[in-house]
């Protein structure tokens, strides 16, 4: 175990009741409630993304997901709707009645986030991009960062110190897994994240079972996983079609298979003294 | 995802009630009922080790571990007590009448195992020294395989082929963490591996939390996540007095945190559907 | 070997002949000439920069490095001194007739970047920060991309494409040094980058071997196997008295160091056809 | 850089003027003259390994390798032909007056190797398979020991310690690739370990380029590179007709490219003070 300095910063967690709580339009993220969210990878139209807004609030979830801007690897690949895409999320979220929650990729684009995004998403890429953690911190918006596929526990933390330094502390941690020699997996939850993120630091911790994994069949064994080990909450991709889906088909759960993962979820959040 | 061949092998599942049990002793180990092994990491003494047995016999647990040669990265540690250590284990097995295992690390002391040890782990260092297994596959003995800490599921999958191509098909598969760029737990627990494994192949899946995360704080929530994901069983290092043992105290349990990881983990193990 | 697409991007390499050189007052990067980056890590002061830019130039560097703006992992550590760091930059460049380099952090300083900075750097964990990458690409300014501590070579074509694709094609490809499970150094230099990068595409290849690792005593040895495999050019950190900087003392090399290197460095350059 | 305790070791380096040059039938490996092994793979017949021998001793390589037991991730593979193979090397090694090596994997042909072979190589996967360590260390036969794919640089001169402890002092170093998240090379050269074991340790250091990259265009470029570092010697697979080749065809080296590589390296070897 390496022994790194995690006291006295403002993300350190006093004792063991010393636990965050975001609120967001009626929802309590950290709270003794799991908070699931969940929709598309990619929001392609108005329609399919009303259509799995229905369905995955029906079954469980509290938040709507949907990214607008994609951090893509090649230049050549679809970037998403951009501010049209948001447009739509934000109109959805208020039909449904769920807060929304989409990936900013730069800071340009923050007022647009501030008036229609609920939750304000860091992705695994601008983990460390510090001049975007320092703007969305002189913000009051809840931010959800995840953890950059290569970075350790301790740089990830003080990633979240950047922002609440700046004044916002409505932080939500995110593993999403790392990047390890093993190819079967697209990466590797690291699953003692959550316990470590619980006991290091006040924040609310989620897992993102899909990226993680990059299977769609793995998600429910570690959705389950992450709850037993004390995850807050999970955020996942659901599609109606995840073959019509423009991004990462292969980890999409269909609702069927959402439906499922919600079924055998709330006995195991139950065993740990959890609701849904 | 990778694309590697695991069809047709013999390790490979054929449907989903495809499921290999391995009896020893009268434990069912791959059945409905969890296995839970449990002991001190290395056999320094009778009287520690019958303690710590009886204790962990009435908490739950149906195997006895226990170290007799240890694998220590430098040669001026504790090697453990040799076969003198296996006498222990052995006598100690039988009277609370536990099947016992501990790992070898050579063939010359094979027939000494196959005499007093009910189970024969081969350890991560070991996992690809192929000439010790196809010696373990001529015999009938059951084997705890643990995964190498920087091998793939393919890898590791390959190597059980080794043990069962020679005849032995009573191989047990252990997940103990893997090598990643974090330092703040020993090894990453490569939760995802249980479920990849459990539809792979018809082997029982087992996981070590204890060599996977290097910290005692550790053990149960990823002892909790292990099972939510589909683990067969665990294995554990446990000691009345940790402080005291010749080798790794910082992830050893206590039998008080043993009784607490065993109260938790009953009612996670009923959310999935198993009993303990 | 991964089979990756690597054809018919811009940045790919034609043919053998095929290599970009990038001139910048009157300094050829790409060319048979070896192009070495010298200076501090940070600057703190004119007159600091001004006497390590002096001796540096005399000992064969021809740009001067300096970091104004410092991506560091703790909101609480020294951030550089920001703009007025690079006045002094651009004085002291045009002083001694060098061009100079600095890391850019946040697009909202471009303009500054432009009328100072002769070569603008993206550091790692900025290398997949696509937005910034555009806004790069719109201007005709040489740009060093250093490789991600945990990219793949892939994933770092495919960032300088995305720069190449609005119209930069000044692209300097930079290995620093990649995430593993070793710590004795602080980055594991990726040597084998070098000849493959050099293989796919026509973009010059630097090398940092004081951020690979860390180390002031492994510089010299890793600034040779660079330039026997290949590499165009060297970007290391130098100080009049490391121990005084503001950052990364134990990888900055005094100038003593850094004339040893140079003068080692010069037959292993003519051994392999390349000048200094 | 991690601090680990390297001294006082039998394997502690005193001073920049403790080195071991161990001597081999008139090689002296660990000396100013590189030590150049070369040969197939796997030995599959006494002709072609004759061919191959006379061509790589005439173009400067003075230690024949070749595969007998071969470490085969899968037990469907072919495991090289034993003894008779062993066989074959030492006689081809003897009318050739060259000493030649070959790797072990099990105890049980230690009799047969110590009569025939004159290095004795432990492979990546046997690095901590402390038993054999123990025994190679009670002959006083040469041993190249390979460090393993997942392996530290503290873990692997531990190993080499177990060498020594038991008495024999004869131990070679080869740095021959790491495994990390990289998929484009077979594995990733930690050329960085050639400067720090140099330094460390006062046994020879060589380098193995071929299962490094996995790939024979990268073989050049990272023996150029690995002696430039300070690497005592290297290790390649060559082959008349590669394609023919039982094993690795991919990384070995044809004749035509053997020949261009060392036509390189003898300038490189030159401009850091070293013959071949």
């Amino acid at each position: 175990m390496k022994n790194f300095e995690y006291q006295n910063y403002i993300y350190s967690r006093k004792d063991e009741n010393d636990n965050t709580v975001i609120s967001v339009k009626g929802v309590d993220i950290g709270s003794n409630k799991l908070t699931i969210m969940a929709g598309p990878c990619v929001i392609d139209s108005y329609d399919a993304t009303d259509k799995i807004a229905a369905k995955v609030k029906d079954l469980g979830a509290s938040v709507l997901r949907g990214g607008a801007f994609k951090p893509r690897t090649s230049p050549y690949s679809f970037q998403g709707m951009g501010t049209s895409g948001l447009d739509i999320l934000h109109d959805i979220g208020n039909k449904h009645n769920m807060p929304v929650i989409s990936e900013i990729m730069s800071a340009d684009e923050l007022d647009y986030f501030i008036e229609r995004i609920d939750i304000i998403q860091v992705g695994a890429r601008n983990m460390q991009n510090f001049d975007l953690l320092k703007k969305l911190g002189r913000t009051n918006k809840p931010i959800l960062l995840k953890r950059g596929f290569a970075n350790t526990i301790e740089e990830f933390l003080l990633s979240a110190e950047y922002i609440m330094k700046e004044g916002n502390k409505n932080v939500i941690l995110c593993e999403r897994g790392i990047r390890t020699y093993e190819t079967f997996t697209r990466n590797t939850l690291d699953i003692s994240a959550v316990p470590v993120l619980k006991r290091l630091t006040h924040l609310p911790v989620v897992v993102d079972p899909s990226h993680a994994s990059g299977i769609y069949w793995l998600v429910k064994p570690l959705a389950l996983a992450a709850v037993a080990a004390g995850a807050d909450g999970l955020i996942i991709e659901t599609h109606i079609n995840p073959r019509e889906s423009s991004c990462d088909p292969e980890q999409t759960l269909t609702i069927e298979s959402f439906t499922s993962l919600m079924d055998e979820l709330l006995p195991v959040a139950k065993a740990v003294g959890r609701t849904i």
